[in-house]
Parts: C-alpha cells; structure tokens; sequence
C-alpha cells in the first residue's frame, strides 16, 4: 500500500489526514507540521480521531516548536522521505512551493496541493468528476479549491447533459473558518475588486471549454458559501431534468429550503442531526427551489462547505496518481469510506 | 406651498420627514404615528431634527399610545386632511393600503407609497432619474426600493449611453437596519429561494425594455446591500466611457476601493468623516475599480446604503406630482438642499 | 423498563431523546410535535439517529400539519398516554403548563420540564450534582435552564471545597442557536435591564444558601454563552486546590486556552476534531488560565454551550424521579452512554 | 495660542484634531502621518472637516509614501518642531516611544499620549473629571483608554457621593471599529485570559484608592464596549441618589431602555438621528432602569463609545498643560464646543 504524508494540519489537512486514514488501499504514514493549533493538538490526543498517528517535524525550527508545546515528534519529515510516496501538501501559500522544490522534487515523491498554490505547481488542476483521468500517473497535482470545486461538480453535470453555453457565478464567501477567530469582516461586506474574479479561470483550468464569468463578495459568516448562478443552456431542458442530472452526479446534494433547510445555517444544522463526523457537509448541496428554467437559462442557488469540499477529490487524487483505480470505483470507494451518500 | 405629511415615522419616514423639511417649495405640516420607537422619540426631542414639528396619531388607539408613552399628540392624522395635500406614506405593507382607501381617497389627498407597498397601489412606480414625467398629476406615486432604486440609476445610466441587450444581478441583502436589533440573521446566509427574485420585475416597472435576471440572498450586516452586476452591451464601450457615464448620472458615486474605501463598512466611514446626516449615503455607490469591459460584457460592483437611497426620489414625486419642477430643476433642487454631490 | 416521550423535538428535545435513547435502563417510546423543523425531519429520517422511533401529534391540529408535510404520525400522544410514564417536555413556554393540566395530570404521567417553564410549574429546580436526591419519588421536575446549570455545576464545586461567601456572576448570552437564522442582534449587545438579572435567583432555586449576583447581556454569536465570575471565598484556597476541585466535579472541564482553545470558537472546533454527536459540549467548561486567586477573590470564565449542556440532566432527572439509581451512579451511567469524559 | 499637531489619524486622531479645531483658545497647527487610509483621505478631501489643514510626514519614507497616493505634504514633521506646542500622538504603540524619544524631548515639545501607550510614557494618567489638576504644568500626559475612561467617570460620580467600598465590572469589548474590516472575531466570544484584567489597575491609575476588579471578553460588535458592574456602597443611597450623581457628572448620560434606546445598536441609532458628526457619543451612558440599589449593592450597565469617549479628555489635557483654565472651566468649553449636553 502506497504510504501519505499529510503536511500541515489545519482545516483542510486534518480532514484529508482523516479520510486517508479511513481508505483501505492506503496507509496514513503520518502528518507533519511545525507549530502547535488547537486542532492538531486535539486531533491526535487520546480522545482523538488520529489518536497513534505519527507526528513529524518539517522542519528543525518546527521540531523544537512542537516539542516546546507538549508534543511527541517522532523525527523531521525530510527523514522519513525514503519511506513516503506522497505528500498531501496542505501548508500555506508560498511553503508548498518551497517544499516541492526542496524536499519533493529531489526525493522523487509525489505531492498534491491544495487550491491556494500558484497555478503552475503542478500540471494538472483536479476535480474528481471533471477530470479525473488527467491525473493518471502524474507526480503533481493540485486539487482545485472549494469554490471551484463546488462549481466543477455543478456545471460538469450542467454541461454534459444539456451544454452550457454561457454561465455567470456570483459569490458570496465566509470570511474566516470556524476557529478563525481573528478574521473579519464584522458587520461588512467585502467586494473582490479584481473583476470578473480569478474563479471563473479556475474552473477553465479544470473545464477549459466553459465560458463562465464570476464576482465575489466576502462576508461576516463562518460555515459556508453560497453561489447564485446562471446559466444559458444549448439544449432545452425542464426543471425536473436539470434535477435528475443534479441527482445522478456524484457529491452534489439537492435540499428543499421548503423542508426546513432554507439558510446555510440551517443546512449546517442538518449536518449536526446527521452527526457527521465535525458536522461537516462534503458535497455541493443545491436549494432545490431554486433550480428554475426560463426559456434557456437555467438558475440555481448552491452552498459550499469551504472546510469539507475538497476532502475526497484529495483522496481521489492520490488513487488516481498511482493509478489504483479508475475514476468511478475512486469515488465509490470514497465516498463509501466517508459515509457520503 | 404644499402642505406634506410624513406618516409612518421610521427608517424611510424621519429621513423623508427630514428632506421635506429642507426644500424651500414644500411644507412639512407634521408627522403621524401609532407608537414609540426610539427614532421618533428623538427627532422630535429639543436636540432633534424635527423639533416642533407636529405630531399626528394615525387613529384613535395610536393617539393613546403615544399619550401614554410621554407624547404631545397635536390630534388625529384624519381630522387634519382638509390641510394637506399630500401623504408620504411610509407604514408598514398593509397599512398603506389601508390608510390609501381609508383616508387618502375619500379626502382627495395625493400620496406617495414606499418600495413595500402593493405593485398596483399606484399607477406609478417611480425613480427620478428614469421616469419623472410620468408621475406629472397623478395623485398616488410609489417610489420603488432601495435595491430598484440602485439598479435603475445604474442601468440607466449605461442603457442611454450604450444600450443593455441583457443583464444580470446578483444582489447581496444586509439583515436589518442598525436598531432593528431584533433581525437576524447571525453567521448564516439566507437565500430568496423565488428564483429569479422579484428585484427584476421591479427594475422593469421603472425600465419596461431592460431584460434583466436577479437572484437575492441575505447576510448578517446592517449598513448596505452590495450588487454583483453583469451587463451585455449593445454598443462598445470603453470603461472610461462606462465611468463617464455613471459620473454623468445624478446621484450614482464612485469611489476607488484602493483609495482606503474597499468594504461596505469602510464607505460607511467615509460618510461618517464626511459628517453627513445619521452618516447616511443616498447615492449608488460603484467601486471604480470593479467597472470592466471585457468585449461586449460591463461588469461592476455597486453598494446600496438601503436607509436613504430613496429619500430624494420621495422628493422628487412630490414635486412631478404636482409639477412645481421639471425634472432636471427638482433633482438640482433636492440635491442641493440635502447636500448631495 | 420506564416508556419515555420527548414532546417538542427542537434545540433541547431532540438530543434529550437521544440520549434517553441511547440509555440500558430506560425506553424511549416515542417522540411528539405539533409541526415540521428541519432538525425534527432530519432526525427521523433514514439517516437519522431517530429513524424508527415512532411520531405522535401533540394535537389534532399537530397531526394534520404533520400528514400534510409528509410525515407518518402514529397516532396522538393523548392516546398513548396509558403506555407512557414520563414526558421529557421541551415545548415552548405556555405550552409546557397546558400540557401538564390537560395531560399529565389527569393521566397521571410523570414529567420533566425545561428551564423556561414557570418557576412554579414543578417541587424542584433540578440539577444532577446540586441536589439530586430532591427529585427522588417526585412527579414533576423542572432542569434548570443552561446558564443556571452552569452556575451550579461550578459554584457547588467551589462552594462545597471552600465555602462561597458571595458571588458575581456576568453572563454574556449567544443571540439564538445555529439554525435560529431568524433571531439577531446582528452587530448590537444587549442589556438585560431587569437588575439583578434572574440567573441569581434561579441558581439560589438549586442552591438555597448562595449569595449570587448576576447581570447579563446578549450579543451576535450562536455557540455558547461565556459566564465572567468572582467568587469570594470563605476559606483559603490555592490556585491549584480549585483547579482540582473542578476537575472532581462531574461535567465541568478545563481547557488551556495557551494550547489553541481560546475562544469559544475554538472550543466549538476542539468538539468538531473529536467527533462529537453535533459538535456538542455538555459539560461547562472553564478556561484554564482564568482561574484565579487573589486573598480570598476567585475569578474564572467559564463557557457554557446552550444548546446541550442540560441534556445529562434531564437523563438524571428520569432516574431520580423513578428512583432507578443513586446520584453517582446515574451520573455515571449518563456519561458513560454520552460518551462523556 | 498654542500651536497643537495630531499625529497619527486614525480612529482617534481624526476626532481629537476636528475637536482641538474647534476650540477658540488653541491652534491646529497640522496634522502628520505616514501613509493613506480612507479616513485621513476623507477629512482632508474638498467636503471634508479638515479640509486646508497642513499634513506633514512623520518620516521622509512617510512623505514618498503619502506622495505617491496622491496626497500634498507640507514638510516633515520634525522641520516643523520650532513652531509647535504640543503633539498629540495617537500613533500605534511603539510608535509613541520613539516619537518622544526622538522627537518631542530633544525638541521640548510636550506631548499627549494614548491609552494603548505604555504605562511609563507619562507622569500622568488623565482622565479630565478625575485627576484634571495633576497634569497641570506637566510634559507629557497620557490619556486613559476608552474603558478605564468610563469606569473612572463613572466610578467617580460614586464614589464622591457615597463612597465605594469595593467594584467588579466586567467588560464586554467591540471587535473591532467601524472600518476596521480584518478584524475579528466573527461568531465568537474571545475571553481575556489575564485575569484579572488590566482594566482594574488602569483605572487605579487615576484613582489610586479605588478596590476594583475586573473581567473582560471580546464580541462580533463594531460599535460599543457594555461593562456590567456591581459596586458596594460606604453610605447608604437611593436609587434617585445615585442617578442624580450620574446626572451632574459631566459626560455621563442617563438613556431609558425603555423609551426605545434599549441596545447599543439602537443607541447608535439615536446618536445617527440626533446628526452627531460621526454619529458619535463622546458620553459614557448608563442605561437608566439598570441602576439598581439592594441593600449595599449598586448595579448598572452602561455603554461606552470607544471611538468618541476620549476625545473630550484629549482637549482638556492640553488646557491642563498649559494652564490655560482650570478644570471646571476648560470642561465647560470643550463640551460646548464639541455639541455635548
């Protein structure tokens, strides 16, 4: 079984470290990090869900940081090299780069990184559904961000049922993760300036033939963000078929607002009576009411649960780069793993 | 001069009561209301705005309560009508229809309705810029709302100049008013699920030719609705041009986010610094930097301070109901004795 | 075993049927509702941690809103009131007296009632640590809300350690759960303006012999309420003695708000990475560092999460009153089978 | 008359240098910064209130940075020393010591200082009505925070008339300021865990004799701290007493919750309709139906504008420096200049 590393333990990399652990065709070799955070500290105590898992340290610096604060480092990550075959990098911008260039590149090991990496970090911008195959064999890959991803499982659906000939995005973006506590805004609203906004090139980097244009706002909210969008449609479709297509694409959820679940509150709540493991919502979950078509445009309001979405393409992607299976079996196996439905 | 009530003394009413106040061809002959708020309370006080103004009750159980919440009630709304020759109304959705069949028809007393009122509540719904003349002689005017009043400012600024074959708008509501500290939501966003919203009919009842699509959701701020805006153009257009036009339009602002204003609460300061009344900002505010062209698509951001866009266009009725002005002579008019720009 | 119904599955009854649930020595017959949530919906349904527990209607009214929403409704809970021998009544205020003249009196039911319910609804205000052994044989208990539950969980500890000459307590309240979108203030606090507030009072109902004191406010946030407490202490005690003496108690926690959990947030996020059902805490848990001592004054800063931390008492309160088991070990048996540390 | 600079204009600078520009017996001599913000952009602008004010650079990489936005700068600051009194320095902390260090020593030009500066900057801790003759004649003077500012004009009232044997108030802290849009938290309640609070030994700083204790937590508001406090009592007082000394204490204000001021969001408000520049409330004001006396124990809440509260102070310091009125007269002057009641 091929052994990961997950580097950098903070909202996405708990998760990913997680979901890796929960796959049985590979082994969680251990996480690295360089700093204490109240979710690497929990995450790996006795009551923890990675309770036993191996910390490294990735960096000397790093080593005797987590030392200083209580932790059990079992060595440097740099060390343990020969014996990893790939790197789930979840680090902030600017480290991932340096880690590929120091340690992954001359240590032939592969890596995924995460949305926030510059865009030429790897040759292949991943979105399970959308293009899976594009990373067969690669030693590179960056799993596109939450946003992105959201709009990838949407619009694939969309678009190989009934083309989408042009589509408008707009976001509407949390402004910090739950823990997040130093993040604003409070009581604003914040407009992406740089216009149309680098969304729509993002989902061109994992559907290059879609003509999308997005704007973005940041608000004061912490679990979730929410797309309003349009889309003009080259074939005709009703209501109920734009539906079923929703219905049949993996990891895309359709509520009805009308049920009970009209907010993303109120969606996060639903979560909560579920009792997913951190109440966390990994699909694009679409108000049902909202999917209307008027002549040629199709409209939907969908939300994104920026800490979750992108958890099991990061799985996927390591399949797929060691070629461990084809792309259906992938996400059946993880999401079966992850108890997605 | 006329004889103007205000009735209904709440976000809209104290600020139209005041504006009427400050023109020199009209009379604001009192207010009317039913009970406190603490808006009422003090701009009638000593310090207040509206201080010796009269104070109506709207009926018989409203001039109880005021009495005995500590209110002068110089007598009831009715028994004055003789007097007055116009109403702003500005009561709650369903008391406006009431009080219209009630008091205005049979005493042939004009008024003017708010953004909330029934669509067929007036025969016209009105917006300064783009439809002052036909207001001219009606007896009942509704000014449309804060979000109509933003986009057909905006919209028609843009359609005069270059013609707007299709638009798109995403709009992103704020929960409530400063004091309505009863409103929420907290850290959620709440999508409108009547998909497209309702904001489009709206802009078209001003626009009758604008093909335009909106989708609405609200989020947890107080001050400002921001607007996500995609324009297809019929004619070509340089963002220059685009800026001009909207510097040419009255009551449209833009204000450079990379000049210290790129947030709603940051414009918020500026009113603020700038000293204006209760920090109010009744202009559409564009973010400069937003405004782009790329082939036939203008995009933009605009920001919509919802307490007091409406109040020159309450005005401005006023004055094309009973044709004292032109429109461009009421809107100089109006700007000037409100210290608009 | 003793048949058990939970009527009002909202915030609080939903989890307390889980927990009876999730108990060896007592029988969760049912549940009872008059309308649709989402968290009533999703707990029934077929992923949900209630599937198959069957739905009465509180009334006939209940039961047609019930059919028409689509729900299976077994019948009136009226109607099976022969089976059952205690209601969990977690319905809105006003309604939990109606229930117990129409219901349980006349049916001789035993029942348990919620902290909004009138003081005089029940003998005791109960709290599983404070007074245990008052609810024992009796009909009707009333769990005290979760502010007060928290008072005297801790107080009880220091008090029963040190003595508690007298003692300030200031609340700083959450506005609304996390699906309660429709609740504010967004961006105001709020004074209680009834002096002393009535948290002193209700904490003296479990504890007769405390002089406490309380004020409170409430402010924007959705997870948990945060208690600033001064305690003047009879006798002497260390910083250390009181830490131990906290750590005794059952049901409170220390968290080291240096290890990553300084806020409430992050506290909410510790719940998260450990998996808790919901992301709950049901013990009050005070931040390490806080815990002061200066000559005789104690200070500390607890951190109350509103929405479960009544939830083990309401399961103590059943076995008191049916005298199933002694204090400590009902205490023990709860916590075992929530998964309590 | 003294020639006064304000250095730094930010959320204090602007205010105090509006407000020394509004007295008739000390000179605006310029203002100084080092780089943009909307705020100093604002004032400075056409529509302006300091429109025409010099603006110097408080370094020469401050004078190319403010060049290269665009702003006219008049010289350096330090060229400038010559013909300046006093600077009042509403620099960041850290910022204050090397400017007095490198600049107002060498130079003999007194100083004001801020509450964020250090303890030691200044032989005096100032707060107008509490200590106004010990910064008679004095260099350098540092005024008291926003929260120490309120406890003291408060607890003074108190402890003049009735003598205060002991207080506890626990603070609940604004987020962030109005414009201030990186700041959290967002939905949570971020505690103090210096316990107690520095908020006790500043306001001893001011009244040496005072016994007070204090907690604090940080909220999701931008506009107002609310401190909850108990106070026992020498001498015995009524509640009339007690608010008949608020009431004759300068920059203290009674509010009645109940005449619809009942939050700080509806207090804002009130400011908003009372077209305060700024929507300020320099007052510290005490909600009325939260003074409460039991027995020996005195209980209010009151509010605290953190923005505006040490505006006044800032001008009676420089009175005080210079001598140029004693405390009861340059009081009386600063309020009638600034609006306040």
């Amino acid at each position: 079984m091929v052994n990961i590393v997950v580097a950098g333990v903070g909202t996405i990399g708990k998760r990913v470290a997680e979901a890796v652990n929960k796959q049985d065709d590979m082994n969680l070799y251990g996480v690295a990090d360089v700093s204490q955070t109240g979710g690497l500290r929990t995450v790996l105590s006795e009551d923890g869900p990675l309770h036993g898992t191996d910390l490294y340290a990735s960096n000397q610096d790093g080593k005797e940081n987590l030392e200083d604060q209580g932790f059990y480092v079992a060595g440097l990550l740099e060390d343990q090299l020969d014996e990893v075959d790939l790197v789930v990098d979840c680090t902030p911008p600017g480290i991932d780069e340096k880690n590929k260039e120091n340690m992954y590149e001359p240590n032939d090991v592969k890596a995924v990184f995460q949305g926030g990496a510059p865009e030429d970090i790897a040759p292949v911008a991943f979105n399970a559904d959308a293009n899976y195959e594009d990373a067969k064999g690669k030693d590179f890959v960056k799993v596109v961000s939450c946003n992105t991803t959201s709009l990838s499982r949407t619009m694939s659906a969309v678009d190989e049922a009934f083309g989408v000939e042009e589509a408008v995005a707009n976001l509407v973006r949390r402004g910090g993760d739950i823990p997040q506590d130093g993040r604003g805004p409070i009581n604003s609203t914040i407009p992406v300036t740089d216009v149309p906004s680098h969304h729509g090139p993002d989902v061109q980097a994992v559907m290059p033939n879609l003509d999308i244009k997005t704007l973005a706002v940041k608000v004061p909210v912490t679990y979730g963000h929410v797309h309003m969008v349009n889309a003009e449609l080259e074939e005709n479709a009703s209501e109920e078929e734009v539906k079923q297509a929703f219905r049949d694409q993996p990891r895309v959820n359709l509520e009805k607002a009308g049920e009970g679940y009209d907010s993303t509150s109120k969606l996060h709540e639903k979560m909560r009576d579920l009792h997913t493991p951190r109440s966390d919502m990994p699909e694009a979950t679409i108000w049902e009411e909202t999917i209307t078509v008027e002549e040629n445009t199709l409209y939907w309001i969908h939300m994104v649960h920026q800490e979750a979405i992108v958890v099991p393409d990061n799985v996927d992607a390591i399949r797929a780069m060691f070629e461990i299976e084809g792309k259906e079996e992938s996400i059946r196996k993880t999401d079966e793993a992850l108890g997605l439905r």
